[in-house]
């Protein structure tokens, strides 16, 4: 999992339809001094808002964030914010 | 998810049976200040064009681009086009 | 898997469900010469201590260090602690 | 997928048995300008030469170039070449 | 998976159960100058000594080195040595 900082969304008309209501936001990934220039697009559905520190899990880890059943394999969901951070020490 | 821009396309004619029929999109990804050097090769189902920006999904996302089946651990794609994204905010 | 050491740990309280009740290690990864400013966020069933050198699993090795059963994929763990070092050579 | 040029092979006599009669390609991956530093080592089953443009798969992707039925996951492969690259554009 | 060169070993006594046992490589990735200070630690099964040069595999393809078995998802793993490197040309 990164640390990271909600910077905006994205949003299209032309998709896969796995990805049909999906909210799209786009994340700074942190370092050690705080966030840096890369980005990922992790799919929210915790209601991020821009600046919200975020935790951002991948792969199955992210599909387990929006089902976590039997059948989520087939989920479009490489990355997903699995949590609002709320403080750190 | 990555968003990126596309650049262009490769082709071949020799290849691994499972590409055969596949557009292959050549894509920048783009960190916080716009397109980086970095290229990734995704496979294009949503006829994307030179310019667009794109949201590029890997593994069992790009899988479930191309097909959101249950065999679709059989299909050739570690990283897909899943979105033509319109705008950002 | 990647040798790091622990800085601290981050909480919230809006996540996905499958982290309630997990502590989550902040980690920074090190390469031959001690700790970078890369950070990986990983779940600590082991009880690290701020300052400790750690090993990181990431993918089905994380979710194996959780719960090696037949039905981990389940699990939300794309990142775990996996050892507490003691010496190196 | 990753562009990269072939560099050359690498053999060995003691390895894991599933490589057995492999043979494995040294590949220095590309950016936008050109080959880089970076070096992944992948399954060519495509007898690419040196010099040769090649698409590199992962993961899934890289088991599917060698073999694309139900019980590919025993196949040790997480990297291989998928296409011998003619063009670009 | 990648080459690169053994610089030595890292031990434990908490760990996850499932790494009982397991001998720990450090390993420097090489690129095309040869080792860079990028380090992960691996499972080696091969009895590398320091300074010999291996190839690295990952996900799936580490866990086929360990068993190539069915049941492989259950062997915590994400890196294995699956050479020791006698040549490259």
């Amino acid at each position: 999992m990164n640390r990271g900082i909600v910077m905006g969304e994205v949003w299209a008309t032309r998709k896969a339809q796995s990805l049909e209501g999906r909210k799209l936001a786009l994340v700074a990934l942190c370092d050690t001094h705080g966030p840096t220039s890369e980005v990922v697009v992790a799919i929210d559905t915790l209601d991020a808002r821009v600046g919200d520190a975020v935790l951002i899990s991948y792969g199955s880890g992210a599909r387990n964030v929006l089902s976590a059943g039997q059948d989520n394999q087939l989920i479009l969901a490489d990355a997903a914010i699995s949590e609002i951070i709320d403080g750190r020490a």
